[in-house]
């Protein structure tokens, strides 16, 4: 059976240049890049390469980029980073429809007597500027919203949400981990004072991430120790990593342009397939370009996801129900509930994210399982 | 010019079983482990079988283990995830000659209200429980003594320790990562509560490593976010490297018994050749049974170390001043101050490590480089 991967905002698969860097690394340059001597010295012109590049991509200065293990230690980072470095600010506001490494780093801080605020999101996802301002404070030290949501695709106006948080003097973090593979992530024109990214959303290896963390933002490390990442994250740099990431986020903004306009057309077919189905609605932004391009996530009527993907999974279609982070929970994702649905309208959404290898024979096949897994199980 | 590696602590070349392991699952595995179709599955699977084989070769149950980035997100998370959870106790007690990692993470919790008390260590690096039960406090809560000292080799006697620190009522976290690559580290025999171990430092991937938490101690993720790793670290698994941490571990433990016979003794003969020359002076454990097999740490007189490590570079051979978390910092490690030297006389201080692959004729040249670099530098 030829299985077809749609579940790319859960992990993409590696690209060759990825593969071909991450490789090249571990076969000739094993040095600590932190040694002074030679071994050391390649290592650290690997690193160095692969920050620069980063940086480029993220229209960042080398400096401020921080080598993580991955989105969820950026996200953690960022939080706790500034958190650790506040004065007397303490309050922390998330937007309602934040990935989970963004909710538990917060619930993590209000045990630690910070006070946490929730910004509510519309039925589409969107998070306003107005909806920002009426949560935000005196004290907010902190705004996070996710560039791109992960269930449901809404693309929120990072410039926008920025502005509005500097405009009450507080710093401001997203999420860009969905976002970096798709769309272009601008540190400057995004306003953002700390952006988390993640290599393996963006066909790069699992394991490695960056944040972006603007100079002169006050923020101390999360994990303490070496003077690696100039103080603000210790530990060895995993050097092959770095150069993998770096590879496949040049690889993946290479041809962002081409993918993302094939990736819309695909998807708005495959879509308009799903919601041919009665009862079969959509989930997020309805407002196609304001959706991550190759986010469709629907609600079935009457048909719980889990037995919905189970189904399509027996013939080889791999898609969610939300976050992997939170799949082995028997909950549905947090964020679908924060658009208004009930738990079980959420516990009936299921997300197909296509990426830039999705064929449309592969959408056509898919569409077709899901109409006969749809009709099977409301028989039933 | 051939080149001599003798930095093994710093991190080691990494074998041909873990550059397989990392392959093999990168170019045939890339599902996120926690997705729920077959894609995750089959990740799931290499994941739970580095798993099983990592809680094997520590003599833990794999619900023990939790994967990180590295060893110092291990000390990282040992210290702060035990100091999460607390309740009453607010005393942390570390040794002095700590790894930056350990010191850092400790110097945090103190910024965050915690106190935080040292234990001395004697002029050879021992740590003793008598030292250990001075310094501990009715409300001592976590008790971290290194293994096996990265600079100068020391082996501290960890179950002795541990059950100090368990009379007193508190945990003990100790900092394995010299130690895995060459001794055997069980969790039962040692009863340390939480053990570091790091991937890079016995043949395996940077960016991978593990910290034991034993059953039932109270612990808070330092990663927060999705269920992974039983909800104490959250973020998608990095399933390369965790097979490739597993295939070095357990191709390293293989041979452990004969590697470090073999490796103490030309450590001995290394030694020996140093010694001979005047002023030169043994760092650490003159008890070579209480030594790394590998460490070879020496103060020269007179010397300064940047001065003697850069001629030493320039011949080809590899060695340090200390971890390769702090070689960017102008200052001798603090670990060698803790013995009694002074600042001056720690910045004399070197350290060649040897590792499995290491062979006679390279020590032979090196220590001739090693002789004729501190004639010249004494002559200058």
């Amino acid at each position: 059976m030829k299985r077809i991967y749609l579940d790319h905002a859960a992990t993409t698969p590696l690209c060759k240049e990825a593969f071909c860097a991450v490789t090249d690394c571990l076969s000739g340059c094993f040095g600590n890049p932190d040694s002074v001597h030679s071994f050391g010295r390649e290592a650290e012109k690997v690193l160095r390469g692969a920050r620069d590049r980063v940086a480029e991509l993220m229209g960042a200065d080398p400096s401020e980029i921080v080598f993580t293990s991955g989105g969820t230690e950026a996200d953690n980072a960022a939080l706790k980073g500034v958190a650790a470095a506040a004065g007397k600010r303490r309050h922390i506001l998330i937007s309602a429809v934040e990935h989970p490494a963004v909710y538990a780093a917060a619930e993590q801080l209000r045990e630690a007597g910070f006070s946490v605020g929730v910004i509510p999101a519309d039925g589409e996802g969107f998070v306003t500027p107005e909806a920002l301002l009426g949560a935000i404070r005196e004290d907010t030290l902190l705004v996070s919203v996710m560039w791109a949501n992960n269930v449901f695709g809404t693309l929120e106006d990072i410039p926008e949400l920025a502005r509005a948080a500097h405009s009450a003097g507080a710093l401001f973090h997203t999420d860009a981990v969905q976002a970096a593979g798709a769309l272009e992530v601008d540190a400057g024109a995004s306003g953002a004072d700390l952006i988390s990214v993640s290599a393996h959303k963006m066909y790069g290896p699992k394991g490695a991430g960056a944040l972006y963390v603007r100079r002169g933002t006050p923020f101390l490390p999360l994990i303490a120790g070496g003077e690696q990442e100039r103080g603000l994250r210790g530990g060895t740099s995993a050097v092959h990593s770095a150069a993998g990431f770096a590879a496949a986020f040049a690889a993946t903004r290479g041809s962002a342009a081409e993918d993302a306009a094939r990736m819309r057309e695909l998807r708005d077919f495959f879509l308009g397939e799903l919601l041919s189905e009665d009862g079969v609605t959509l989930v997020g932004a309805s407002d196609m370009s304001r959706r991550h391009p190759g986010n469709a996530c629907v609600r079935v009527e009457g048909v719980r996801a889990g037995q919905l993907l189970a189904a399509l999974d027996l013939e080889g279609v791999a898609a969610s129900a939300g976050s992997a982070c939170s799949a082995r929970l028997a909950l549905p994702d947090r964020s679908l509930t924060a658009l208004g649905l009930t738990e079980t309208q959420a516990d009936e959404c299921v997300r197909f994210s296509l990426g830039r290898e999705t064929q449309k024979e592969e959408l056509v096949r898919a569409a077709e399982i899901f109409r006969a897994a749809v009709r099977r199980i409301r028989k039933a």
